[in-house]
């Protein structure tokens, strides 16, 4: 072993100093001053410095203003390190606050400290996790906090297998993937050619993930069939029937539902039961998608919204929502024990050899579509370690709580108006209406000068940085906006905070 | 605005504490002290502590004894602070220790110091890049780096499109999907059902995601033709335009060739100047997987390896392998400049609104299968910052020249043989024989004992964690190892160190 082998630095940077003198603990102890540096920025600046209700949400410049103020282009020439944290500044003083407390824009909010830890090891650990070999720990970590969530689905014993992958919509598409496998096996080696033409079935107010993933797995988007929803935004059940009946009398077969378990914009719960129940009626697969609504499954009070979620086939939930874990956290998690596997392994030689010498059960990779991977399970684990079931049970009734107070604030508020009355989850769609509006709900162009008021008002509040939230037109329905809760730091007084904030930056308004 | 708004913690963890007392100075400096010993913990054990050549590559335990050492299982009930430190500490412990200069077990290795800085800078601004709205830095990052990338493959002035996606897999099944819209753009809507049977071309030592990525897609795997490979690894152009020319007259529909810039296992490059020609006369698309090798062309002395890759329609380039960039950080670029939105946008309309107040092209995340998406970018942009492309190809001339000299002492070396005479790449095929079979090689079990050596090897190899190489056979090659360097902090007396360790390993081995 070389002499000098204890004064490595991690990495073969050789910038800013002559390449004999390399290897010396001046070099370490240059690279370790400026981590120190750099996390001290972190530390103080974006994590805390930004986290307090008076700072911005967001410091609002154009493309070209951000192009001006940050040198984005790759150069030839490396810069210092004074300019490294200038740099660091920079990005962080022009991104959006994601963690800020009224940034209420998105399906994702907050940075847990714990969770954030959680990652900055994975990070300094730098896995890829496919065998046990070259990740032991994250293999097993993955295969503790699955079998618990499957657990807390409702599936006896834990029992199935799962995954963690990129996002929510690849999730929905392993499930169109493995559905698919289950009923044709034939399709992995002879591919779509050799089965008959296979149609889906999901909410016309689903994620658009399921037809994305459809498409790009060869399916089209003229094969997913869209159910109808109440006004409520949930399923019609007695359409879903019709269609696949429909479908079926058309020569198509089909093979999938895909239910939500709390939809994107209106926060719906689909009758898991009743579906299911079709399900069984005509042997389709159950896949629901819980990927912003299955963290109510770790509220006693609350999970009921999910009942029959037990029924399914398989179910996408994402820790990075409800449950405020730093993106991304993402898992599929499937009842039956093989398919995934079956469905997805080749068998490569050079990374799944079978002469190991330990047990290359515990080789989870071949299982995925990804081969490297990175670790997005220390994170939620170590936040479950830090704040227990209970905490994630506190935080999911507070989020709750509050989602009720603010639409019980609003609905007797002059100048709002709910989308839906009694929204089921913590995202809240409502209109607001100008003094200028009100009164004119009967003349024949309200409904269009009510479409230009949420977008001017998100403009004055980007611009203002005061919050974040965002809106949307919906069917018939024109722009209103959506309030998402996931940080249970918020409480009563913020939720006023928010109606008022809003009436400010738009009575006035004249559209 | 809440008067006690500026004590506010970025998350509502609410463990330990009243909820009434919850928003206190108190909260706020017991997180903002967690969050300090658990970087100090992290910079001095897990970054720094890890990385000298005396420290051990792994400490090697059991799937059990991992279990017994770490209460992975998530409880009902939170853990102090001091508890976490230490699981932090277990975790770390039982980790590979992928960032080792002797960590020469994958097509990634070390952790650059800059690396990790931006992706813990990512993790504390927590984006989802989607839109500019919420990612504004990220969004224009994205875009200036993916254009530099483009450049340097070749394409007039960076011109055409590109992402950032979670691995190579899924940049290779991109090229799937672009390639067959670009062809027969009915397959959104209707689905492969609509088009002839499509088949795709690429080595039988091309990377198995190919084929893994386009089963999942509905190909299928018999609708993967595999072409032939010489000596050194390389496609065999005539055995490729052989084969398209008998899957035209079995009436099957070629529309892709996938070539290789730096296979897995060898490190080949395919002829991509031949290959372009042959794609040209049959009007197929060329993607060229350089995941692995895409890394030289940053460097004037070894890009020729790469000719013919401005022919190419689309590229998959990781700088998490060849640019140690931290994982993960894999791009998919594309001289076509509106296929990937064509194909894959759906104008979810709560997400990219058109009535926004900026100009929404910026808004990019249409053009993504991912729905929510990590920031894999600033990580490798700062990198970029820190070292300018001159360290990149510093770093590149390093890794090359360190390679030829291990090939060379080992080529002249007792016990060892090269499995490929000439290397290309930097990853290096070896087989390493024991005294016991030396002057046995005309013996009948020659081959079969040969076979066991490597993961005999291997198994001595990790319980004293000296090192870490990986092994595989290979066609009718009996298990080898391959050593793959990706860490210019090595030189070439750790070149023969590896030489000595396996030797010191393995030279009494009977097998």
């Amino acid at each position: 072993m070389p002499a000098d082998s204890d004064l490595i630095v991690p990495n073969g940077e050789i910038i800013g100093v002559e390449k004999d003198s390399y290897k010396t603990l001046a070099v370490r102890s240059n690279h370790e001053d400026f981590i120190r540096r750099a996390v001290d920025l972190l530390v103080e600046r974006v994590v805390f410095g930004r986290s307090s209700r008076t700072s911005k949400v967001v410091e609002w410049a154009s493309p070209d203003e951000i192009k001006k103020a940050i040198d984005l282009k790759p150069r030839d020439s490396p810069v210092a390190h004074e300019e490294l944290l200038k740099l660091m500044a920079d990005v962080a003083r022009y991104s959006v606050n994601t963690g800020h407390p009224y940034f209420v824009n998105q399906l994702f909010s907050s940075v847990d400290p714990y969770g954030l830890v959680g990652q900055w090891l994975t990070d300094a650990l730098n896995p890829s996790v496919y065998t046990f070999e070259v990740a032991p720990v994250f293999t097993l970590m993955e295969e503790e906090v699955l079998r618990e969530m499957r657990a807390i689905v409702g599936w006896a014993g834990g029992d199935g297998d799962g995954i963690f992958c990129p996002g929510g919509s690849l999730a929905n598409g392993y499930a169109i993937s493995c559905a698919r496998y289950y009923f044709y096996p034939e399709i992995k080696t002879k591919g779509v050619y050799a089965v008959p033409r296979l149609v889906l079935f999901t909410s016309e107010l689903a994620h658009y993930s399921t037809k994305k993933l459809a498409t790009f797995m060869g399916i089209g988007e003229d094969n997913c069939i869209m159910v109808k929803t109440d006004i409520n935004g949930k399923i019609i059940v007695e359409d879903l029937e019709l269609k696949i009946v429909c479908a079926i009398e058309d020569g198509a077969s089909p093979f999938l539902v895909t239910a939500t378990a709390g939809t994107t914009v209106y926060g719906a719960f689909d009758p898991l039961v009743e579906i299911a129940a079709v399900c069984k009626k005509y042997n389709l697969w159950l896949h629901v998608d819980a990927a912003w609504g299955g963290g109510a499954l770790m509220s006693k009070k609350h999970r009921h919204l999910l009942n029959g979620i037990e029924l399914a086939d398989s179910v996408t939930w994402n820790p990075h929502k409800l449950l405020a874990a730093p993106q991304q956290c993402s898992t599929f998690l499937i009842r039956h024990k093989n398919v995934l596997k079956d469905c997805h392994s080749s068998n490569a030689k050079y990374l799944f050899q079978k002469d190991k010498f330990y047990d290359t059960s515990y080789d989870t990779g071949d299982k995925h579509i990804q081969c490297g991977r990175r670790a997005d399970v220390l994170k939620f684990w170590f936040m479950w370690k830090a704040k227990g079931s209970e905490g994630f049970e506190k935080h999911i009734d507070t989020l709750f709580d509050n989602a009720r107070f603010f639409t019980d604030h609003i609905r007797q508020r002059e100048g709002f108006q709910l989308v839906i009355e009694k929204p089921e989850c913590t995202n809240i769609m409502f209109w607001y209406i100008p003094r200028s509006l009100r009164g004119h709900e009967n003349e024949p162009d309200y409904k269009e000068r009510l479409h230009k008021v949420a977008p001017k008002i998100k403009e004055r509040m980007i611009k203002e940085g005061s919050m974040m939230v965002t809106y949307q037109p919906q069917g018939d329905l024109v722009n209103f906006f959506r309030i998402v809760f996931q940080n249970s730091a918020l409480d009563h007084k913020d939720m006023v905070y928010f109606a008022n904030e809003i009436d400010r930056l738009g009575k006035d308004l004249i559209v």
